[in-house]
């Protein structure tokens, strides 16, 4: 049950990379993440942690509460 | 540098803890977690993981967007 907000995070970053009509490849690239991690959070499959929320949020120039908004 | 955002969410933890009047120890009842959990956390001496941002998000009754307002 409680997997399922890496889903929703999951979901998130996809969206919000999609609207930024960025690949996984150029989101590692801001990030500083390998390709294949950023694979992994799209699809719900690691539990993130505060400081790489944070990278996510500075890669898409968006505060924590907006990378958040709608992940439950 | 990236630090700073577990001390900030750390502030928030403490922060929303005072409002609800609340204990470390009522906290940590609320959310599973041990009570030096809790200190460490409000201490920014944890990188806190997704799931149990929610499990805070819950014990708080708020949305982790709520969760993270304020949080940089």
């Amino acid at each position: 049950m409680n997997d399922s907000v890496l889903q929703s995070f999951g979901n998130k970053i996809r969206l919000l990379r999609k609207v930024a009509n960025l690949s996984q490849e150029k989101v590692a690239d801001l990030t500083g993440f390998h390709r294949t991690y950023i694979g992994m959070i799209e699809r719900g499959e690691r539990n993130v942690s505060l400081k790489n929320l944070k990278r996510f949020a500075n890669a898409f120039n968006i505060t924590l509460e907006s990378l958040m908004k709608d992940v439950q």
